[in-house]
């Protein structure tokens, strides 16, 4: 392509994206981990795709979980979203101090999310860079204030995706 | 899935998106669809994801010609997304009365997005009712007025996605 990197970069931060907590776990191990390549794909299956990055210990973890959940939170609360940029620390029962509980996948749920899809691996498709994993939802459910508005990435300052850093 | 439609619903239509115009074109058919199932999935290669209705006249022409343009489209402006939703009339370089100019993959780029990314598929994934096509954005470009926010589906009264209606 013989577009500059710093073009292509701004025509795809313009995409607008949620931003959101992707819940993952295999055996004693949990994350959390903010995302923002999410969006809905098939009405039947219901599935939902999710773009991670596979140096990410969130990789790993859907990977030998064979499950996810994507978390909306809302977007007064944008807060957590750089730390759970790093793997996340478990104790007494939440992430970086955000209580959790098991899903019926055993992946992580945040309490305090507006809504959650809990899912199951359907397909992992490798992208280089990333891995599209496309979840069933096999459940969903809205959190105790379900009115409040989903955060996305133009609620921060936050930027995602472009070009590979030093890919070139 | 033991949860209502009606939550899994609201719950998948409060995931933020983008709404733009997709354009496909098959020899002498050119189409522009309007799509919220959209975005990046990968860095390296520059990968972005577009799911597409397997009944659409766009999915069709997208795997007929092996290429697609995803046009930003400025959210001032969101009158042209519901006539989008049908297949779209071709005539004098116009779609919907909306000029055309043919991409590089051969795929038309509307002359008033605020930007292009213009994608040959690098992959097809069957999702059941939708088919997932990964692009590799081989061109990308803004248009004259690169400055205006970029459209999105809360910007509408349109929703898209949750169940398949009629699926239960």
């Amino acid at each position: 392509m013989r577009v500059p990197d710093t073009t292509v970069n701004r025509i795809l931060w313009s995409i607008p994206n949620v931003l959101c907590l992707i819940g993952s776990r295999s055996g004693d191990e949990w994350n959390g981990m903010t995302a923002s390549w999410v969006t809905q794909v098939a009405m039947e299956p219901v599935l939902v795709a999710v773009s991670i990055d596979r140096k990410a210990v969130t990789h790993r973890l859907i990977e030998e979980g064979g499950a996810f959940t994507v978390n909306l939170w809302a977007r007064e609360d944008t807060r957590p979203f750089v730390k759970f940029s790093k793997p996340a620390t478990l104790a007494d029962g939440a992430l970086n101090g955000h209580q959790v509980r098991t899903g019926a996948t055993g992946a992580p749920i945040f309490e305090e999310s507006v809504a959650y899809l809990d899912c199951t691996v359907w397909r992992s498709i490798d992208c280089g860079t990333h891995t599209l994993f496309l979840g069933e939802v096999v459940d969903c459910a809205f959190g105790n204030d379900a009115d409040r508005p989903v955060a996305r990435m133009e609620d921060t300052r936050m930027k995602y995706g472009g070009v590979r850093r030093g890919g070139h």
